[in-house]
């Protein structure tokens, strides 16, 4: 599904006023999207989560001109901070993850390196999962695109979520595996409106059992989604969409 | 991630005795995973939900002989019956979502024709997602398999799913729109312990307004999953994360 209404286009540093569009705006806008002298579209700066609306005013041999209206917070952006730990496993699986969780808010995403993982991502992959953020962002309406970090050991990234228990205002975290007892649901049963949420997933295979331990003292609670054991790819989309649902109920 | 423990293998008319493993589930158990005489393993009928754990007796060069225990209903089955009902899009996106819909609970999944398919879908397909869905189910532990429906109209399968205001004991009807006023969560209040769940998503491009007006009719009351646009493959697994989250929660 796409939304309505205009097209939006991510650029950096906004300002009112009449400027030269970076290549790649440009050729987005008129090639990809053929928009002509006249045409409205919205800018968007995904990391600041700041937008313009802009009219394109030129377009030239060697780019185009667009006039930038007065820039404001974006429109749509989440509500709530949300940490996404995910342990690199196979593939083009964090790819997949990084999309949903833009898509369902997470407003950080942590790469993180665990004992199954299978090897150390290059520092490349976090520049390419970075694009693929601020893509999703365009694509889903959100004014700014969650932060993607550079990969680290899961101890790091644990700790960088700031959930541990002598955390003040910390996060409330949380560590999806299959043999937990606790449901997700009644965990997030203890999230206040303003309260960050943090979430640590394993790759295929899961955490170790001296990787649980860790998420423990380091304040990410063991909880489970349901009965069965989702693929490690199923589980952001899963667990994001019920951290809005359950967000929702209880404020409804 | 998966589940510890035994093989699991999808099997029909399972029967206390000893049988020769039809040629798939020889080859599965013997040439994939290289078990060998005296080891066990699990069948399941994804049918009727029954499970058994079995020897593997002997290997011969024609095929395998298996003994199999005292057929029980399967440990892991969905608790509520969840109806998920898709428009059918572009591509291979239908796959993905019978892999979200089994692995998070669905108990029947409707692939349904809309204003905004491409396409009708071929007969094969149906069979090629029923595939699908039993190896779905096999590798999250369900002992059941979501029944697949062949395709059908919007107009049937919305008829098909029950929430009609006047059905008796009907399912509480839920369509996915980003443009909805109510979100997912408040909706799923209403939902009472042995109820029926059903979803409705359109393709990419959603529904029409007359679509939309059919939903609404036939008891799919519009909601949405927060305030960004999702993609029609992102929905399912979102959503049926919510059901089991907000279930969870209550009954906690």
């Amino acid at each position: 599904m796409s939304g309505p209404g205009l097209l939006r286009v991510p650029l950096g540093a906004i300002a009112a006023g009449v400027i030269a569009l970076p290549p790649e705006a440009a050729s987005y806008v008129v090639r990809v999207h053929r928009l002509r002298e006249g045409d409205r579209f919205v800018v968007f700066d995904p990391e600041l989560g700041v937008e313009a609306e802009a009219t394109l005013e030129s377009i030239g041999r060697r780019g185009a001109e667009a006039r930038i209206d007065a820039p404001r917070p974006a429109a749509l952006r989440p509500g709530r901070r949300v940490t996404w730990i995910q342990a690199v496993g196979k593939g083009d699986k964090m790819d997949a993850v990084v999309r949903d969780a833009t898509e369902l808010g997470a407003t950080r995403i942590i790469p993180a390196i665990s004992a199954r993982s299978v090897a150390r991502p290059a520092e490349e992959k976090s520049q390419r999962w970075r694009r693929i953020a601020i893509e999703a962002a365009r694509q889903c309406g959100r004014g700014d695109a969650p932060r993607v970090e550079a990969p680290m050991s899961l101890a790091a990234a644990l700790a960088e979520a700031g959930a541990a228990p002598s955390t003040e205002g910390g996060a409330l975290g949380m560590c999806l595996d299959p043999y937990a007892e606790t449901p997700l649901g009644a965990r997030l049963a203890a999230l206040s409106p303003g309260m960050e949420a943090a979430f640590a997933v394993g790759p295929e295979g899961g955490f170790t059992p001296e990787e649980l331990g860790m998420c423990a003292a380091l304040g990410f609670e063991r909880v489970r989604l349901g009965a069965l054991t989702l693929r490690t790819e199923t589980v952001c989309a899963a667990a994001l969409g019920a951290l809005i649902a359950v967000s929702d109920a209880r404020a409804g």
